[in-house]
């Protein structure tokens, strides 16, 4: 197979900035060009020096040079990000995009938690970014839309109870660091705001919310999910912490995660619980799950790298079952 | 009114420390010695020379001088801390306990979850040291057990609910800094165990939740809380976020809690979220409560400072109602 | 004595809300008002929780009521400090200043590594406030010129040896918490950038470096200073190290530095090198002293907190000399 | 060529599991065995989560499979380390040792500062395993000894000074993240000791600064270094600063480096002072110099990541040298 020109869209954020460095190490894909609004003229590495892509970022130019690549990774905010896909799709690029304008398939869902939909008409070419869920379908697109990095971890801690039909009620308590809040200086993201504390935001209103019903209600389960995000003293990482009502059996739930995800290159359940640092800069979504005794609930928590599994990583592993390849190259 | 002596058993903790530093400000306690088993003849100040605290510590003497004190604070392990409190009630001193050994009323859950219990006939005598709610009683009391930090936190942060008699289900999301595992070095207090991550501990096993389960069924709400503890990269503070199935109408929720209360120097109803660092270092509870439209549960959220009104500054407030003082001496 | 009404203006940055706090605490001064430019209007407690300080921020008026008080702590700018102080001045206020103003006593100097003077006939009156080294003449003064932060550590850590006239050369590596960098969100104060790090800045151009000249010129030593600041993934706290050649004999330099500070209430010569966690929330300042055998050096270091002994704490032990008060007034 | 098997001798501590992790995903060297004394019998994915490497831990067993590998990386503590290398050498395999027992030519300086040395007749096969200034040597060597992690970014922010022959005399203040302390549970790691905090140690005694003087003098510099190392709030990374009084005029330093360190492939000359996130998880050392006006003296600056180039990732560096490979590989 020939190698595949990959161009990165909105690579002076963090989740670009680090799909670049994915695309620029992977060994069958080549970076056509990291392109930013921002800070077009300057060496990426200037930005992230520790990520070491030799490339000066540039404007981006679709009916230049970047309107000629194999696929692209759009990682532009919501709204602005669809035009953009739209004119990559036109010149036929295959396109994964990190923003959440093609998550959510019901459009009005999308324009309560977000913005006006610049192209609700492409929502419908979408497919879901999360192999472990979707692996077939990905594998015939030309469009996938990354999960947003809660419900990554939201959903692949809840599928096999989801699947098996036994969800009555969750609560999801999520706890992320400062990278998930991207690279903007704000009050909220000044080291003193943040260190040494922790603190709930987004409460009753957080928009991954309905992405994570959604996607539950797809593997069977029809409930309205308690979910709140907290900010945590810390850069990259992710854990959420599941818990459910059970409405039935459900069985052995340890042997139900072992044998959901049995064969599953980067979802692992563990036999003690995850800390983030366990799956730090790796594409593994770490699960532990437990029975609790005492109020008959199912405990299920998950740990990812926001920025790797919860993004930029997971957008090489849909790219690499896109082309046909292991899903696992340039991942390990 | 004349001072009081008071002496701190075990000092050489971060608690006991912290109280030894507490009554040594009081304007009207005096520290009559603060002791330690594992660094008697050491001065306090070489291990925590931010107290400034000018005594040595010195080995526990009942019979000598330490026995002839107005009160005590004892900061021992849980079943090491009976026979010095007993020891020191018999020579008729004052007593709040940090340990658990008279926070359960039960013995058997008290045996269940920690040691033999040493002199389960004090029991009966102890007041459970949460001012809010037992503010009265411990007035009259000459035994307090020091709340749990994370009962404390929990406990605040549903009573209002309980008492409104409202709670169907009950989970809580706990999460706290390194030093509620205490000044011993293992591999989980490990600076770089910690650092960047979070981690779920005692799952489904934590002793705080028969504590928790224990007041609420007093304030009238019988449940079995769902409590999982987190550990955070951060050295003080706790966070809970409590998730409430209501039966029934609870009403306007914030007036709920505002009415409750009203007037209580300490715990404060806030209109955002609460970070632990808005507590830090002081003897507040700052509670969050919203009806969250989408799930139809209450979220409450509770931040104190686990050291403090967690622990040792609380201490405090319960030793000036013990001895007729204003209950915030000392505390602002 | 009667109590002192003392205003706060510039109190919604880290500086000016600590010196609020500590005013409102003292036993002796009372808060006449805290004002700030950005956020009039805003209750102080808003910004800061844990400093419980229940006063609403307002706009300066000097030709209102705070042109009517004993004594002001301002906590603007450089540059925008010396109209405020000015007018404080006249309308005869004893005032504290925090900015670089008044602290250094070459004209020159200050416009070339701040800005243009607006009141350069002030500067005569200014006394530097460090009282271990001007302690009769801030009693005298009605104007006193707050150190910056690294300084006060770095005089303290050296005026011993520069008293003893053997300082021939001398390198000082500064490090300090994020807090210093004060409250503005910017890339510099990002968490992202910050936590995980550790970097120099203001390479060969800092500002602190002529303030530390001058002062050990005073002190008897004729050096240039090379003063390197570095950045810290911490909030408070600065460590100076420095390294010293050494002309002619110090002799025991432990003993000179117990000799130098015996009897000083905040300085404390350790047996061993200080951690800013020592000093935490203190207006104290650690230094430890050692003479180097493989290099005949001194090296000495020095520990404080820089917004306490670094600024606002340090304001307050300023301002107690100038009511004539006991030094160490609501600093315990 | 084909592929080299390597064994890693003590893979259960920090910088033996990286080893572990880089043989493993190394392309031209495969993984024999992860050995550990205290945990045989452990998964290191147990241990090392995000590492990835699928491999239990053994007891090192050199009489038997352990004794026919290719080459291996031995992590063993100063003085236990000569015995495990000696059995090694003797049965043909090439070693790159992490311990100091190698690194120091001179066996009184080492028995000074470290232990009785076990093998003294060994020292003289060692070569010091600075590829930048050591590279022919380690093609032709078949025993490396690794340099120690402050002295690799000392000596790299040195050499082009010290080569041109002006170095007069040497500051150093080096900063090192926790790991550097390794994985032992201590009060010096406990996290509460580290958090918010920053501390000198090993004042004057340091064992790292008779190896710097060692290279500097080889190189040309005959100085005594000023060394003294902090303790920082992070997990991996390490800064170094040097302060340089000069004799004679080194020129335009920046071309001096620039010319030192042309088609070094993991040095970097930087425009900006370097901080250690810039070269986090990589094999670079990222080095900033200036003269500074004030004083006339050179200040560089050196960032590594302690773990990586400070120690394995340095050693696969050699490793690929020793089997006459591209530097670089595995380590792009």
């Amino acid at each position: 197979m020939p190698e595949s020109s990959v161009l990165v869209a909105g690579a002076s954020g963090f989740a670009g900035a680090l799909a670049a460095r994915l695309v620029h190490r992977h060994p069958h894909f080549s970076l056509a060009a990291a392109t930013s609004r921002s800070d077009a003229g300057r060496p990426l590495d200037e930005l992230y020096p520790h990520h070491r892509v030799p490339v000066v970022l540039e404007e981006l130019d679709l009916d230049g040079p970047h309107g000629d690549v194999d696929a692209a990774i759009v990682a532009y905010p919501h709204g602005a990000s669809a035009p953009v896909v739209k004119a990559l799709r036109e010149r036929g690029a295959k396109v994964v995009d990190l923003s959440a304008d093609f998550r959510l398939r019901d459009l009005t869902t999308y324009q309560r938690y977000y913005v006006e939909h610049p192209h609700p008409e492409l929502i419908g070419d979408a497919v879901y970014g999360l192999p472990e869920l979707y692996r077939d379908a990905i594998r015939e697109t030309a469009l996938v839309a990354g999960p947003g990095c809660y419900p990554t971890a939201t959903i692949l801690a809840l599928a096999p109870l989801a699947r098996a039909g036994v969800i009555a009620d969750v609560v999801v308590d999520a706890k992320s660091g400062v990278s998930g809040a991207g690279r903007s200086a704000t009050e909220k993201t000044h080291f003193v705001t943040v260190d040494e504390n922790v603190t709930p935001y987004g409460v009753g209103t957080h928009r991954h919310a309905p992405e994570v019903d959604q996607e539950l209600a797809v593997l069977g389960a029809d409930v309205v999910t308690a979910f709140t995000p907290h900010l945590l003293p810390l850069d990259q990482g992710e854990l959420v912490s599941c818990y459910v009502t059970v409405d039935g059996d459900p069985g052995d739930v340890v042997a139900l995660y072992e044998d959901f995800y049995a064969g599953e290159p980067f979802v692992e359940v563990a036999a003690r619980p995850p800390g983030v640092r366990d799956v730090r800069e790796t594409n593994m979504c770490r699960i532990h799950v437990v029975a609790d005794e005492r109020t008959g609930k199912v405990f299920a928590f998950g740990a990812i790298d926001n920025l790797w599994k919860g993004t930029s990583s997971q957008a090489i592993q849909s790219l690499n079952l896109m082309f046909g390849r292991d899903e696992t190259e340039g991942l390990l």
